[in-house]
This record gives structure tokens, sequence and C-alpha cells, in this order.
């Protein structure tokens, strides 16, 4: 029953769609109609933050959904799908993924990662879930835990990797985590390129998770004034 | 009194905010979002379609504007701001500047282009013009109209520049313009990646403007498709 939407994206792209509260496009409607962009583009999913654009994209989009909830807690630095709240919360919704941080930092409360997961796939069975990674290390005991894929979303965003960009070294992370671990492999994070998401699939990549090149217009056209002054 | 806007877009970025009524962004409220971060990212100026989200955007961002409403006459192909009429209509917003099509296409009803820009010069002589142009010809008949500065904006997009793209040939269409004129000159059309941003004003373009490669994200993410598939 799950393995559906894992086949659904396998050499595809995923578009996120996310606009934080301190974003110009902050808004469940403006994320609903970005979603319907990135699916007229071709996009085989769509990433997304928070139940209210969760459902408004679903409500809009005929597409799987990789869903998350970014909420930052005082006693932690983990902040993409934190504890069992935001599965709860995300779960009203029913979307076909979440995805969740699985670095070895510390999380808030009691819950170890371990016995997040564990149960996460009692209360949903049917639920995939995405391990969001910085390290190998990390790739490979969330592929030990059960996860059904993993990203390489938070390489580069967490203390000890702080500096490092997906595409260096020709995508070095990458190729390494993809060496350690057998389940699928999502390219994430600051996928800047039609070029760069299209090597990152020729190295093994299951699908590519493309953000802000697409949906950050703020970014996009930073990118441009860089290039002109 | 007119000087300021051109001086403050020089060797600039404008970014294109338009979402026609067959798009998904089409709204007001997203197009005036949309102007605030291309503000936050660094744009000189925004370049919008129709009154109300040329209105929208002046109440969200403090960036001068050049105004466009793109409407359809059955008699004619000229459909960027094609009569006095949409010059009137957008002069409810008194936008800094009015982009118009200047091909020596068929104007709907009877009036020229020359007695068109007579026109809206006495009524409004604050107003900047610029001429949306597809031929060299048409460029050097603008600037002897007195038109403000000249974009390229409809190269490629009239009947006989049709498969014509800006980038082609070195910018060549670009430099032949910039060569045959000594009024400002506007690269807009098609700019799809920083670095041809920059190509273009190290050409000897007054300004650059780009739409789809910042604002469009079905576009973006059906180049992001075509690269991997």
């Amino acid at each position: 029953m799950k393995a559906p939407m894992l086949a659904q994206i396998q050499g595809k792209l995923v578009v996120s769609c996310q606009a934080l509260e301190d974003e110009p496009l902050h808004s469940p409607f403006i994320m609903s109609r970005m979603a319907l962009a990135a699916m007229e583009g071709g996009a085989a999913a769509i990433r997304a933050n928070s139940l209210i654009d969760v459902q408004q994209i679903m409500q809009t989009v005929d597409l799987p959904i990789i869903a998350i909830i970014k909420r930052d807690y005082p006693s932690s630095d983990v902040y993409i799908t934190a504890t069992l709240r935001e599965v709860d919360e995300l779960m009203v919704a029913n979307p076909a993924m979440i995805a969740l941080d699985a670095t070895l930092h510390t999380r808030p409360g009691d819950l170890q990662l371990p016995a997040l997961v564990a149960e996460i796939r009692q209360r949903y069975p049917q639920l995939l879930l995405m391990a969001d990674i910085a390290t190998v290390e990390e790739a490979r005991k969330a592929a030990e835990l059960g996860f059904d894929c993993v990203g390489t979303t938070l390489y580069g965003y967490t203390a000890e990797t702080q500096g490092c960009y997906l595409a260096a070294d020709d995508c070095r992370f990458l190729r390494d985590v993809l060496a350690a671990v057998t389940v699928p492999v999502i390219a994430e994070g600051n996928v800047e390129t039609p070029e760069m998401a299209a090597h990152c699939l020729a190295l093994g990549a299951h699908a590519v998770v493309v953000g802000g090149a697409i949906t950050r217009p703020q970014q996009i056209t930073r990118r441009f004034v860089n290039a002109i002054s």
C-alpha cells in the first residue's frame, strides 16, 4: 500500500512550497497557488510546511504531499517535525508522507528518535516516513530505524555541517549517502539549477526536491541582483 | 522631473510581476507579495499589468512601477497598452512609467502611434514612456517619437520575429538596437539566467527586466522538469 508514492516520484521533481512567517509569500492561499503552478510545470509531488498549507494544497492539487511542521522548541535545535505532536497534527490532513528531522541532535522532551518512529508506525502504519539528515551516520541510522527514504535536507543546516553545500565536490555528500544506505535517497537542499537537479538524479538520487530556486522569488531575485552588481 | 526613475534603475534589475487570467498565480494580492519579494531580493523597480495589480503593488512596495495593460482587441494584434483608454486607466494609479506596444503593427481604432504619443504627452507631461519594440526599425522610430526608453520586450513575440530569442547570437538584436538609438535601451524578454542579465547590462543595456524566470513558478518548474526528463 505504501509503494505507490515512492514509485510516483522516482526520477522526478518534487517542489517544496514553503514561506515562513517572516517571508513575503507567507500565506496558505499563495502556497496552494504555488503548488498549482508547480503541478502545471510538471512536478510529481509537493513538500509543504504546516497543517493549513498542506490542507489548502491538497484541496488545490492532485499530487502526493511530503508534509512537515517547522516549529521551534526552546530546549532543542530540532525544528522539522520534532515531536509526535506535529505528526498527529499533520495526520489530520493524512498526507502520503511526513518528513522529520532524523539527526542525532537532542529532540525536545524525552522521546528519542527510535521511540518516536516506533510510535508513529504504530499509530499510522500506512504513512511513509522521510528522514531529513545531515550526515552519513544519520542516514545509516535512519535506514536502520526503518525510514522509507532519507533526504539530504539538513546538510549545511546543522551546527556540524554549517557552510557545507550539497553541490560541493561533485555532490560528494549525496554520493556518500547513496553508498551508505539501500533505502531511496532524496536529494534536497540548495538544489539551485536544473542542471544540478539532473545531476543528482544521474548520481542515483531517487528524486530531487527543489524549493527556493522555484518558490522563493526573493531568493531568485537576489541571485540576479548579485550577478549584475 | 522625469529623470529620477531612469537614473534609479540604471544598471539594475527590474522584476516583472505578472500573472494573466489563465495562470495559477493570477491575483492582485499574490502579485503584490511577489513585488515585495522582488524588493527584498534587491529589485530596483517593478513592471506590472493591470490597474488593480499596479495599485496593490504600489500599496505594498516603495519602488517605481512600469505599468502596462494587456488587453486583446479583435481588430489588432497590438495588446500591450494599445490605446489611450489603457493609459487613462493606468494613470488612476499614477505610475512613474507606462510601457506600450510601439511596433509598426496596426493598432485598434484610428489612432496611429505618433498621435497616441502626442496625446499622452499632452495629458500626462510627467509620465515616462517606454516603447516595447520587436525590430530595430521600430526602436529607431520610437526614439524619434520621443519615447524615454525602448525595450526589447516584443522581440520574438510579433509575427515577423516569431522564433527569435534575445539571447541568440550573443544578444545580436540587443546590440543592434543599442547601436541604432541613443535613448536608454532596456533588455526584456526571455532573460532566463543571472548570467544573461549581467551580459545584457555589460553590452550596454540601461536596465534589465526579468519576469518569468523569477515570478512564474510554473515556467521555472518546467525548466527543471525538462532538464531531468
